[in-house]
């Protein structure tokens, strides 16, 4: 391997471990992939069925354009691995981070009846890449969770072309899909929707909500 | 003791630890065993009335499948050990770990007049041990709590029996017993089903719940 | 200092930053103290106006049975010292810990109109000294917050006469005071109240809830 | 740099690493500022646009009273620097936090219709500067948010002359701002108001809230 993709497998287990902390990545879910090279494409990615909170630097894969393993690992990578691969090629992202948290789940079944959740007018979202203002509405399209991985990434390719600006969305009682231009920038995606959602989560058990 | 029993006994401080940092084993409750050898039943478990985040690996006592205590211990083992035992017997499971949280309590208290709890359509359930689909049913049986334990171990021997397919159950205004074909399974198991506990209940007070 | 008062200080700061963790005794709010000698009186308390995440052993004073320093100490004793010898001479405490958390805050008001809270049917009460079964009762008092200490503490000392089977009060709006026969059950006390003052606030919000 | 300013800027990254444990300066949110001399004014302050769990005190600027960078760092300050100046001389204040976490964006929202949120009655409220009782009545103003920081400083400093009492103020949907005549004493007022923010918001979902 690679120096390169050495200190990304570390960065990655780094970032899973926080996450493990926080909740989101509970058990064996998750999963986390960053782009080593874009020609041919090379991602690390983490394995399937190991948990995210023992998750160490050696056991990240690194993977081709089809999930093939390329490194040298008897591992399988995770299942959910076409989804990465369609949003590092259709957002051109560096790192692709995908979490469970308790929010995520209850917001992506309150919400799919309306195919998506609207979050609009809180200072958070100016972490968000490109927003300049928190009257910035950002649209998290919520898609029906499927086993069925090619068609999922199918269906999760035509939301990400109908929605350009999306910075994430969500898959129905499974989880959040968020992304960015480096690794720094796709975990505080992260940080800032999950926030988000369990702000606007909360808010609506309220006084004065709407 | 053997180097296997030291090393299990290792592993389960090193998870009871864990829950207690979560607030899952407050105080002294809680409870964690593993199968050290099954014929003759040996059982690593963890003593009565002692502190589970300061529970060290010396304090773990072997037991055999009449909770007599084999090793050089002056504790009593876990009131619990019936269950325990009963639970590695019917399950052929290799861990059994009991946990006194507050969405378990709460859940388990809240759905006791329907003999139990159904969790149905959360990804987060294809980490339980054989299920491969988030369609899956989960059926968490509810049993009465009761201070008469070899009596709870006979009418958990039926519940166990009525539902050959479920991964855990409640005791009311108690706690959850889950368990696993091996350590980081049945640990993995209270993770996802505290997680999906926690998502059901908070999810219930939402609009358009049913 | 005897070597006796400082492993009882050490113990205390140690018990301080485990409640500071769990957001006990944010900011200077919260104190510890427990018996180094009984006749005369000789208390270790933790001094006034101090964070309690940053509490170290040697900042713990040693007062008397009128809350006078004896230490070699600057510091005032914490306000509430007069509440805390109360509370050792009344119940032959050996450590008195008092927290101000956000689920006790909130209890100890919604339940102020009736005096007092019952909890009863939870297995966690057994970790309360003396409890044998979860069919246990648990009444603790409520009693109106003052800013005069002696007369609050006369006050306590009807009310802990009146419920001679009280494990812990609340001040209302103002916090939990627990204690024990040794300082490890102390702070079990605290943690089994904590657990299950939340428990019944969160539980009361959800369906079924009587 | 003077040593006064790296034991300064050391105090900010310790102070700003408990914040994002807590989950108050997610992502790139939050800021932190001190006074390094006050003639003329020099302020020790976070850059922009940096994660808070990862800052580190070579990263803290100093600037003078027009946001200006005076340190040799490439860094911008946080934009909100002109809000941090303008309270540093409102309220003669050596060190301003500002947390953005769940409950403050909710309860800034709820309560803005009125203007500002009243908290009283509560025991913590005696951690804040010169409060002597729990029958205190703490008014928190709530400013609405704006992109216009010069602009944003202005009404501020209005609000402040109009609340010559209060301790902290609220953004809608943003954030708290509080501050104190040490580090100690501000990182408290946070402390306490975050509390005191969250238990009145858990307050007002339960029976007999008012």
């Amino acid at each position: 391997m690679s120096e390169g993709f050495a200190l990304i497998a570390s960065a990655l287990a780094s970032i899973a471990k926080g996450f493990h902390a926080r909740g989101w990545v509970i058990g064996t879910s998750g999963n986390l992939s960053a782009v080593v090279d874009r020609e041919p494409l090379r991602l690390a990615m983490s394995p399937s069925g190991v948990d995210k909170g023992e998750l160490s630097a050696d056991q990240i894969l690194m993977i081709d354009e089809h999930a093939r393993v390329l490194s040298e690992h008897q591992a399988k990578p995770s299942d959910e691995s076409p989804v990465h691969i369609r949003i590092v090629k259709e957002r051109r992202a560096a790192a692709v981070f995908h979490t469970h948290s308790i929010w995520n789940n209850i917001l992506s079944d309150v919400h799919a009846p309306d195919g998506g959740l609207a979050i609009e007018g809180y200072e958070m979202l100016k972490g968000l890449d490109g927003v300049k203002t928190h009257a910035h509405r950002e649209w998290v399209p919520i898609i029906e969770n499927s086993q069925d991985m090619p068609a999922l990434a199918e269906t999760i390719g035509d939301i990400l072309t109908q929605h350009p600006q999306a910075h994430a969305f969500l898959l129905r009682r499974h989880g959040l899909y968020a992304w960015g231009n480096d690794l720094g920038q796709a975990r505080r995606h992260v940080e800032i929707l999950e926030f988000l959602l369990e702000t606007v989560g909360r808010r609506s058990s309220m006084k004065g909500s709407v």
